[in-house]
Parts: structure tokens; sequence; C-alpha cells
């Protein structure tokens, strides 16, 4: 779905973090209350008939709609996380990045065998991030229902790599 | 407020991050979702009357609570972060460390002057990353209404840096 008022409360920032990038800044759209609001209600109409039992985002910025969705669907919020974040017992996961790879965790008694997961993050860009945290929930024993996001950018193809899940996002951007 | 219930659903973590420490994880909570709604319900019955216009938060974990925080409150959510996290233009603040320095930011917009702002942060120990987050508000004009944790460390005398504010938490250790 695309949401032009939603939309236009995000701020786009050329050539951030480099050239040629525009950064779609998302601080914007969560101080105005109302279109944080609405951004979360739209997520929660779409999953309110669904039995949740563990929301599951990753650092930082996917907390922040993680853990409201949790709280919404009363279920429980799972952070995933960079390394040495998490205090106990751990599994990990490597993806790409443009240049070298990156590492999430999870903690090992998150999730138990067959509890039904939604995992949410605020952007969907190349799906490396999100493809990592999909397969910790799925060592963990977790079934994934779908996956839920703020921004998608289609023209990076991420919903390709995680195409085995339904997948849901508010925003949508065609081009940089 | 001590509530007994909550605090045994935290996670004591022994000699982390480094020996002596004990570290309360706050993972068990987060995933336990009568817990983590009651942590929630207890803190927004405190402010549910006030009027708040902005909740701010610090990274990461301080999202958590201060993003349902914000929603419940039909307000607006403000993030504080690292250097280089936030792509506009912002005013830093450094605090001490054990060891060194470090600096938290805050979008130059993202208060405005004669706003109500609640501070929401998992955890208050030493009280240097709140009391810069504290100055990071005022220096954008924000009044600051309160300052909301779910964890204090009593022994730390975090609460001696920021006796300025009203400053409420739900869970106290008095030792390690």
């Amino acid at each position: 779905m695309v949401d032009d008022n939603l939309r236009q409360t995000v701020r786009n920032i050329p050539d951030f973090p480099k050239k040629g990038i525009v950064f779609r800044d998302i601080t914007t759209l969560l101080k105005d209350k109302e279109a944080f609001r609405k951004s979360i209600d739209i997520l929660f109409e779409k999953y309110k008939t669904v039995q949740i039992d563990k929301v599951v985002s990753v650092e930082s910025r996917g907390f922040i709609f993680g853990s409201v969705l949790a709280y919404k669907l009363n279920a429980g919020f799972v952070p995933v996380r960079k390394p040495k974040k998490l205090p106990s017992a751990t599994i990990r996961e490597e993806y790409d990045l443009e240049y070298g790879k990156d590492i999430l965790e999870i903690h090992t008694d998150a999730i138990t065998k067959g509890e039904r997961v939604l995992i949410v993050d605020d952007l969907l860009a190349t799906g490396g991030t999100i493809d990592a945290a999909c397969r910790l929930v799925e060592r963990l024993g977790g079934e994934i229902i779908a996956l839920a996001f703020l921004i998608e950018l289609n023209f990076l193809n991420g919903r390709k790599k995680v195409e085995r899940y339904p997948i849901h996002s508010l925003i949508q951007y065609d081009s940089e």
C-alpha cells in the first residue's frame, strides 16, 4: 500500500550517507504524532486478527515500530542485535554488506519451537538484514507469519530475497 | 515503585560485561507478553493525565519503551542517537564514561520551543546518558516534564545527577 500522506512526512536527504543515495529519514514521521500513530495503526489492522506470539525486530530503528506492534498485538518482543550486545547465550547469522559482512544475533531462548512470529523493521532495502533475521528465527523453531516494513525500496529488490513470506510495506519508493 | 513480579522477569547475568558487574537483562521481560504489557501500562498510568508533546528516548533499548509510551500518550517520538546516525542537522552533548567520553545527538528540528517532553529509558545507572539527553532537549527549548525508567540502580546514585526533574522507575536494585 502506498500512503501519500504518510510519505510526505518522510524527509528526503540527498547524498546521505554517500553521493547518489537519497536517505529516507523517518524521524520527521516519528515526531509527527498523527503520522506515527497512523503508521502503527495501519500495520496493526493488517495483523490484529492473526495470532502472533512474538514480534522480532532488528536494532535500532526496527525497535521503534516492533515494540509498539508487540504491545498492541499482545505479543512478546524480541530484539535481534549486533554482536556482543545480547548478554546470554546467542546464535548468529552473517549477511553481506556492500563491502564486507556483518553479523546479527538472537538469544537462544528468545523463541520457543512453534511460536508464531511477526518480523518488523523500518526499511526493506536489499533484504540482507531481514533475511538474516528470518534465518535466526527459523533456527530457533519459530514460524514466520509475515514481514512488515514502514518503507520498501522497490528498486533494490529486497522483496525477492524474502519472497517465501508474506510481506507488507506502508510506503514504497520506485527509485532513489 | 518496586514490583516484585516484574523484577522476577529480569534475568541477572553475573560478570557481564565484566567481572563484578551483574547485568540486568531485560530481554526476558520483553519476551514475556504479560510482563512487557504490565511495564508499559504502569508507566502509562503515571502520565496519562499529563499533556506530553514528545517522548524522547536514547538508542537502542530506550526506543523499546519510549515508542510504545509515545503511541499511547498520543505524542511524537524523538530518538537521541550516537554520532553520525541522524542524517539532518543536529546538536550534540558529551558525557563521561568510566574511561573516556561519549557523545549523543538530537535533530535540531526534533523539538519545538515550549513542547512538553517525557524522557524514557530502560535504565538509570550513573545518570550520565540521561543527563546528556536532558541537556539536548533543553537546548532546543523543550520543557522536561519527567524522566521514566524501567530499572534504576540505586547504588550508582544516577538520580542525584537529574534530581531537578520528577523521576519514576519501576524496578529498583540496591546493590549489584
